[in-house]
C-alpha cells in the first residue's frame, strides 16, 4: 500500500483555498500511484481559524464534505482530512474518510489539547472508528489522541493494521520527541503502522512543527517529512514484511 | 537524586560471584554519591543460569535478600536487583529492594517474554508495588513488562516519580528501539523517570544489548550506556525540573 501524506500550510479561515489544496496534493498522489490520501488536523477550515472555527464548521453529510467525496471521486483516491464538524450546537475536532461509492466515515476527536481546543470543541467520547482500505483495516485518530497509548491500542485490538492521524502538532521543545518518539513507539508497541500528518509553518495564532512521518509496524520511519515547509510525503508499506516483528513483538497477544 | 546503575555481566549460576559484583558496584556507586544502585534482571542468579534456575531460586526472605540487605546495610546504598524467587513450588522472575532498616519489597514480574522465561517462571498478576527513596515515590517492573504502557501507567496513576526497572534484553534486531525509543516514550508519556538496567555481553545462553539509560520525566536520556561493556551509569534527576514539562504534556490529567 502506497500511503500519500500531505504535510500543509492550510490557510487558515479560507475553506475555499483549503479544498483547492487538497485538490492539488490529491492530483499529483494519484499521479504518484498512491493509494490514499492523508491531511492534517481541520484541514478544511485551517486550524489556526480561531473564533472564525463556528461559522466554518459543516455537518457531517454537509457541503464541505459533498465537495471532498467529489474530489475523491473525481481524482479517484480515497481521502482522510480533519474537519470542524457541527452536530445540531455541538462542535467536534473531526476528521472524514471519503472514497467513490462509499458512505464518508467521520472520527470526532477524543482528548482535546489545550485552552484553544477546549474553548471551540467538545471531547467526544473515544470511539473505534474502522474502515478498509485495499484489504488494510484503517483507524483514525486525532493529533493529541495518538499520544495516549489507550488509543492506540484500543484501535489495534479491534484489529487495525494502519493508524492514520491528522494533526495540528505546534513548533516547541517536544514536538520532534512526540513525531520521532512517542510515534514511532505507539505503532511499534501495536505492530501498526501510522501516518502521522502534520500542518507546517505559521498562521495568525500558530506555528507548526512539521515533521510529519509515515510509521511500518515494526517502528520504522518509512518517511519523514522537514520542520519548514509544505511537503507531499509518500510510504510503500508492505505490510506483509513485518511478520517476524510481529512474532518477535507479540505485545498484543502477550498482553 | 543521583541513580547509579550497574550494567551487569553476570556470571550465569554463580550466586556467589554475581554478590561479590553487587556489593563492589554498591561500594563504587556510595563513593560517587549515588543514592540508589539498580542491577539488572535475575541480577543474583544470572538470567542464564538455565536448568540451574530452580535450585538457584530462594525465597523472599532467604539467605540471598538476607546477603543483599546486609551488603546494602554496611555500604550504606538503597539496591535493586533481580533474583530468582521461590514460593512454595512457583518460581518467580522477581526484583527486591532492600536498603538499610526497611523490610525488603518484591515485586514478581507479569509479562514473561518467550519460551525461556516460560518454562522456567510463571508470570504474577500485575501488581502495584511502591516505595519511598530520598521522598520520590518509586516503583518496580522488570524487562519486557515496561514494553506494556498498561504497567507504567498504572504505576504512575498511583503516583510514582521513577520506575526502575531491571532487565536482560537480548541483543537483537528490536534491542536499540527498545531502549533509545520505546523507554523514553514510556517516561515522556507518564511523566515519570525511568531507570533500565541492562545485562552487557554473552553467557552460555544469550547475548545482551547492554544499552542500558536513564531518562527524565520528560523524555530526555540522561545517560546512555554502551553496547557491549560493564558500566556503572550515573544520572542526577532533579525531579523539581520537569514542572513545566508536566504541565504542557498532562497525560494523566487529561486522559
Amino acid at each position: 500500500m502506497k500511503i500519500a501524506l500531505f504535510q500543509m500550510r492550510a490557510c487558515a479561515g479560507d475553506v475555499e483555498a483549503n479544498l483547492a489544496k487538497i485538490e492539488d496534493a490529491a492530483q499529483r498522489a494519484v499521479k504518484d500511484l498512491a493509494d490514499l490520501l492523508i491531511m492534517p488536523e481541520l484541514a478544511v477550515p485551517g486550524y489556526g481559524a480561531g473564533d472564525r472555527m463556528r461559522a466554518l464548521a459543516d455537518t457531517a453529510d454537509g457541503p464541505q464534505i459533498r465537495r471532498l467525496q467529489a474530489i475523491s471521486m473525481k481524482i479517484g483516491i480515497p481521502i482522510i482530512a480533519g474537519f470542524a464538524e457541527k452536530a445540531g450546537d455541538t462542535l467536534y475536532n473531526s476528521a472524514v474518510f471519503v472514497e467513490k461509492g462509499r458512505k464518508s466515515i467521520v472520527y470526532r476527536k477524543s482528548h482535546l489539547y489545550g485552552p484553544y481546543e477546549k474553548s471551540h470543541f467538545e471531547a467526544c467520547t473515544p470511539e473505534t472508528v474502522l474502515f478498509d482500505i485495499k484489504g488494510q483495516r484503517c483507524g483514525m485518530l486525532i493529533c493529541y489522541d495518538v499520544e495516549f497509548p489507550e488509543n492506540v491500542r484500543r484501535l489495534a485490538q479491534a484489529g487495525a493494521d494502519l493508524v492514520l492521524v491528522p494533526t495540528a502538532l505546534p513548533a516547541g521543545d517536544y514536538g520532534s520527541f512526540i513525531a520521532r518518539t512517542l510515534v514511532p513507539t505507539r505503532a511499534f508497541e501495536n505492530q501498526v503502522a501510522i501516518a502521522y500528518a502534520n500542518h507546517a509553518g505559521v498562521d495568525d495564532l500558530f506555528s507548526y512543527q512539521g515533521l510529519s512521518v509515515i510509521v511500518a509496524p515494526d517502528g520504522t520511519l518509512l518517511a519523514e517529512a522537514g520542520d519548514k515547509d509544505e511537503e507531499l510525503l509518500y510510504a510503500e508499506v508492505d505490510f506483509d514484511r513485518y511478520q517476524q516483528s510481529k512474532q518477535e513483538n507479540n505485545y498484543l497477544g502477550d498482553l
